[in-house]
C-alpha cells in the first residue's frame, strides 16, 4: 500500500484525489482530449452524437453496506451504457460528477473509480472528464456519450403492429436479489450467489443488444424500471399494444427464492427493477441473435398486456418520489 | 395558476413533474432527438464532440434562501456553458440530472427548469434530456456538448512566453456579492446590487469568449475558482509563468464594498470565486475584441506572479474538501 488506508478525502484534498483519479484512466482510440482540462473532446465520426445521463445517490440506489464502491461504480456506469446501446449506439465516453462527504476514505473513491472504468472498458468507452464536489451523501452522476456508426437509431417509437417482442437477458434476478438483501436470516445464503450478484454486479449483455440493433430491430428500450413499465414505454412511444405470453419468460432462476420468500416469481420478472436486460421489437422475418428470447407480440391497442393475468396492482413503475413504495434500490 | 401552489414533487410524481418540463424545453436545429427516449442525439456536423460536466449541491455550491430556483439554474447552466466556449465550442445541448427531495414545490423544479432552459437559449444550446432522482439536499448536475464547427479548440496548454494575458469580463464582483451576502446588517444594501447579481446572476461574456477563440488565442480557461488559480491552470499545463500587473485589474466596482467590509479589493480580485469571466493567452500581434483587458504577460518559469504582491496566503483554490475554508458557494 502506498497510501495509509485511513486517509479520507478532506485531508487529501479534492485535487490530490483527482490526480489520482486520473492516473487510473486509460483513454480509447475514441477520445482526442482527455481529463485535465475544462472540457473533454471525444471523435463522432458520423457527424452525430448520442448522449444520455443517470444519476444515482446513496440510500436510494445503492447502499455502501450491501455494495462494495467498486460494485456501485460498475452498476451507475452500466445504466448510462444500456441506454446507450439499447438506441444501437456504441459507447466511447462517460463523464461522471461525484459528490462525496469530506470524511469518505479517498480509497473508497478510488475504488469507484475502477469499477466505472472497468465497466466502461467492456464497451470500449473511456472516462474522459468528471467533477467533484461535497455532499453529505454520495452522489454519483454519470452522462454518457457514444456513436451510431452511420448506423439509424433503434427508438422507443418504432414498433409495429406484427413485430415480435423479445427479450435479451432474463428479468427479475435484481428484484429477487434485493428483496433477499432485505430479508433478514436466509438459511443457507450462498445458494441464491447468482441473485444476489445480479442485484450486486450486473452483467449486461451490451453486445447482444447491438447486434438486436443492427439486425434491425423496429425499437428498443433497456429494462430497468421492470419489464411491463418498459415495454409500456415502447408501446406509449410507438401507439401500440404489448402483449407478453407469461409462459415464454424464464422463470427457473427465481422459482427456489420464490418459494422460499413467497413471491410470486412473476412479478419479479414482469415487475422487478433493475433488470439490466434488454426488451426489443422485431419483424417476425428478421433472424435473432442467440440468446433472445421471444416473449410476446405487439398488437393494436395501447399498453401492456399480460395474457391470463392481471398485473395492474404490480405496475405504476418505479416513482422515486412514490412514498408509499418502501423500494430503496431502482434505477 | 393552472397548478395549485402547494403541489410537492412528492404528490405530482416523478412522471408528472418530467411531463410538465417537458413541456417547456424547445429544441433547436441542432437536435436530432430530444427528451423523452432513453438517449438524446446531437449533430456533430465537425465529426467531434466537446463535453463537460459540473454539479451543484445545496448549501454547499447554492443556498435556497440566497437564491431564486431559477437563478440557481441559470447559475449551474453558466458554469458548464463557460466550459465549452473557453474551449472555443459552440454549445448545442445540455443533460440534466436532478436530485431532489419529495416535498419540493413542484414549481420549484419548473422554475429551475426554465432558468437552465433561458441560459442555455442565450448560446443556442438545448436542454435534450435528463434524469430525476430523489436526494434529501437538491443536487444539479450537468453535461454540457458542444461543437468546435471545424475550428481548432483553445485548450489550457497553449499559453507561450511572450504572450499577453487577456481578461473577459471583471473578476472578483461574485466573490464580493457573497460576502455581504454572509454580512449582516449592511446599511443600504441595494447600492451593492451589482455586485449581489454577480453572485446570484451571473451575465457571462460567451460570445467574447468565442471572440477571442476565433481571433488565435493561445489558451484559455473561465474563471471560476479565481483569477490567479486559474491562470495557474493555463501555466502549469503550459510550462509558463503568468505575470499579473495588479494595476491593469479594474477595481472600480468593489471600492465601495471592499472599504466598508476593511477587505483589499485586489483579493476578490485575485483569488475571490465564480467570476464567470475568462483569462486567455494572446500573441502581442492578435487583435484584441472590445472588452477584452490586457492585465500581464507569459514568462519562462512556473506559477503565477503578481507583480509586487505576496499573494501566497490568498492561494489553494477552492478545494471543496479543505475544511479551514469557510466558503459555503464555490464552483
Amino acid at each position: 500500500m502506498t497510501r495509509p488506508p485511513t486517509e479520507d478525502i478532506g485531508s487529501l484534498g479534492e485535487f490530490g484525489l483527482i490526480a489520482k483519479i486520473k492516473g487510473l484512466l486509460p483513454q480509447g482510440p475514441d477520445i482526442v482530449l482527455g481529463p485535465g482540462d475544462d472540457a473533454a473532446i471525444i471523435k463522432a465520426s458520423d457527424g452525430l452524437v448520442v448522449a444520455t445521463t443517470d444519476m444515482a445517490v446513496e440510500d436510494i440506489h445503492f447502499r455502501r453496506d450491501w455494495s462494495s464502491a467498486r460494485q456501485i461504480g460498475a452498476k451507475v456506469a452500466a445504466a448510462n451504457l444500456a441506454d446507450l446501446v439499447c438506441k444501437g449506439a456504441r459507447p466511447t465516453a462517460l463523464l461522471v460528477a461525484l459528490g462525496v462527504p469530506a470524511n469518505l476514505p479517498a480509497e473508497w473513491a478510488l475504488e469507484l473509480a475502477m469499477g466505472l472504468r472497468d465497466e466502461a472498458a467492456k464497451v470500449g468507452a473511456s472516462i474522459v472528464g468528471g467533477d467533484m464536489s461535497r455532499s453529505e451523501k454520495i452522489v454519483i452522476s454519470i452522462a454518457a456519450l457514444g456513436s451510431l456508426d452511420g448506423r439509424a437509431a433503434v427508438l422507443r417509437s418504432g414498433a409495429k403492429v406484427g413485430d415480435l417482442i423479445v427479450l435479451a437477458a432474463t428479468t427479475g434476478l435484481s428484484a429477487a436479489g434485493l428483496t433477499l438483501l432485505k430479508s433478514s436470516n436466509i438459511p443457507d445464503a450462498d445458494r441464491f450467489e447468482e441473485l444476489l450478484s445480479a442485484h450486486r454486479t450486473p452483467r449486461l449483455v451490451y453486445q447482444l443488444a447491438l447486434d438486436l440493433a443492427t439486425s434491425g430491430a423496429h425499437s428498443m428500450c433497456d429494462v430497468s424500471d421492470g419489464l411491463i413499465a418498459d415495454l409500456g414505454h415502447i408501446c406509449q412511444a410507438s401507439g401500440v399494444k404489448g402483449r407478453i405470453d407469461p409462459a415464454r419468460l424464464d422463470l427457473s432462476t427465481l422459482q427456489d427464492a420464490a418459494a422460499m420468500l413467497s413471491v410470486d416469481p412473476l412479478r419479479w420478472a414482469l415487475a422487478g427493477g433493475e433488470d439490466h436486460a434488454f426488451v426489443a421489437t422485431v419483424d417476425p422475418e428478421t433472424p435473432l441473435p442467440g440468446g433472445v428470447r421471444v416473449i410476446g407480440e405487439v398488437v393494436s391497442g395501447s399498453g401492456v398486456e399480460v395474457v391470463g393475468i392481471d398485473v395492474s396492482h404490480w405496475l405504476g413503475g418505479h416513482d422515486h418520489f412514490d412514498l408509499r413504495h418502501s423500494r430503496s434500490s431502482t434505477s
